[in-house]
C-alpha cells in the first residue's frame, strides 16, 4: 500500500534529508520509526519530493512510502508522531492516489526564505529560521531584481554543478514583503531547483538590497554556464519548504506515463 | 546615566527572568554582560516590567538600569548583544526620559499564549513557542469565556498567593484569533498581573475551548477568594510577552509621583 505523508521538521539538527550511515537525517529517522512499526528489518523506503540540505527547514514537504497494508491510516499518524523526534512531525497520513509519486509526480517547490535586517527585528525565538542580516535591505530593488529572475532559464550561474543534471529550470514566482513583524520574506517557487539554487538566488538579491550591486545583475548572470564565484549562497537556516504542488488525483496517472518518457529520453 | 532596554528572549533555557544564584537567568546574563562592558566588579542592577516566570519567552520586555555615563548608547546596543548569548537580544537602547522606571511607570502589560490544536498545525520550528493541544478547540466558545473575564476583578482564583500582594487586577484586552497558519493566539493585557496570573486564565479557557466546562466557567470562580485547585496552569512555554506600555514622557514625572504616594499607602 502506498502512502503519502506529510511532513514538517526543524532542520537545525538534521544533516539534511537524504540518509547517511552515522549522521542524524530526517529520512533516517522517518524510514526507522516506519521500520519499528512495520516490526521491520528491512528499513521502509521513503521517497521525497524535495531533498533538503544540512539545516534547511521544511512546513510542506511530501514523502511516500510503500508500507505493509497492516500498518492502519488512521493510527499511524500518532504512532508515528509517538515514535520520531520532537523535530520532525507527520502533518498527515493518506493512501496514495493511483500513479502518486512524491518525486515525480510534483508540479512545483515553494520555498520561503526569512531575513530580520535590523537589531530591533531580532527575534531569539526565530534564530533557528531567520538570517540576521548586519545592514538596512531595500525591499523595492529586492523585488525590482527578482522580477529579472522569474520565466524559463539556464540558472547555472546559481547551481552547484551535479553530472549530467540539467540546470534549466522554470522560475515561477521570486517575490519579497515584509511581514506584520517587519521581517523580508522571500517566496521562491519553481517546478524543480538544482542544488544549492535558491540560497544562490537569495544571496545574489540580498546583495542588491543592501546596495553593494546593481538591481541588474543577478538576471545579468543568467548568460553564464557555470556556476557565478561572485555569488554568495545565503546560510540554510533561513530557507524552508512550505508547499509542493500536485496534479489533481485524475491526472496522476497521465503525468506518471509522461514523465517516464521524458527520463527514458535522457 | 539611567538607560532604557528593550528586550527578547527564548526563554526555553531560562530558569525564567529573576536572578538566582547557580541558575541560569535572563537578569543574570544581561547583568553580567553590563559588567562586562562597564568593567566594573559590581553588577549593575537591572529592573524589569514582567518578571517572567522559567520557560516564559518575551518579544517586548522592557527594563531599566543606570549605569555609569561612559557607556555610549548607540554602541552599547551592538557590544551588549556581541556578549550576550543568542537566545537573549537587545533590540533597543535609549537614555530613559526623566522618571521613568521599567516596572512603576508601566500602564500594561501584554502577553500572547499560542496553541495548536490538530496535528496538522504542528510546526517543528514553534515547537518551543507554542503549545500542541491533542483535541480540536472551538474559537467561538474560548471568545464568548474570554469576554466575562475582561474588567476589573479580584482574580485570587487564577492567583498563586502571595504574602500581601493583591489580586485585584484590571484586565483590559483577553482575546482570541486563528493566525493564517490555523494557530489559535490569545492576547492578553493588563495593568499588571499576579503570579502565573495568565496561564491559569489560558488554562481555564481550555477547558472551555474542548468543551469539558461550560462557557461561564471561569467566571464563574471570580468569586473565590482563593485559588481555584480546578484550574490547570498552561505550560509556560505557550506564553510570550509581547509589550508594555508606558505613559508619554512628559507624564513620568507626574506618575512616579502618583504610583509614590499609592506604596506609601500600602
Amino acid at each position: 500500500m502506498r502512502v503519502r505523508l506529510d511532513l514538517a521538521y526543524d532542520g537545525t539538527a538534521f544533516a539534511g534529508w537524504a540518509a547517511q550511515r552515522d549522521t542524524r537525517t530526517v529520512q533516517g529517522e522517518l524510514e526507522s520509526a516506519l521500520a519499528v512499526l512495520a516490526r521491520s528489518e528491512d528499513l521502509p523506503r521513503v521517497t521525497v519530493a524535495g531533498r533538503t540540505d544540512a539545516g534547511v527547514h521544511a512546513r510542506g514537504q511530501v514523502a511516500h512510502a510503500d508500507l505493509p497494508g497492516t500498518l492502519l491510516e488512521d493510527r499511524l499518524l500518532r504512532r508515528l508522531n509517538g515514535v520520531l523526534p520532537h523535530d520532525v512531525r507527520v502533518l498527515r497520513v493518506a493512501p496514495a492516489p493511483p500513479g502518486f509519486d512524491a518525486r515525480f509526480s510534483a508540479l512545483s517547490r515553494t520555498y520561503t526564505y526569512r531575513v530580520a535586517d535590523a537589531p530591533e527585528l531580532a527575534d531569539p525565538l526565530r534564530r533557528h529560521d531567520t538570517l540576521q542580516w548586519p545592514r538596512p535591505l531595500e525591499l523595492g530593488s529586492l523585488q525590482a531584481a527578482s522580477e529579472g529572475l522569474v520565466g524559463l532559464h539556464d540558472f547555472a550561474a546559481f547551481c552547484r554543478r551535479r553530472e549530467g543534471a540539467t540546470s534549466v529550470r522554470t522560475l515561477q514566482r521570486l517575490d519579497w514583503v515584509r511581514d506584520a513583524t517587519g521581517v523580508l520574506v522571500a517566496t521562491v517557487q519553481a517546478d524543480a531547483f538544482c542544488h544549492s539554487m535558491v540560497r544562490s538566488l537569495v544571496g545574489a538579491l540580498l546583495a542588491v538590497g543592501e546596495g553593494t550591486r546593481p538591481v541588474d545583475w543577478p538576471a545579468s548572470l543568467l548568460s553564464r554556464d557555470g556556476r557565478a564565484s561572485e555569488v554568495t549562497v545565503a546560510p540554510p537556516y533561513g530557507l524552508c519548504l512550505e508547499h509542493v504542488a500536485y496534479p489533481p488525483d485524475d491526472e496522476l496517472l497521465a503525468r506518471q506515463e509522461q514523465t517516464r518518457r521524458v527520463r527514458d529520453a535522457l
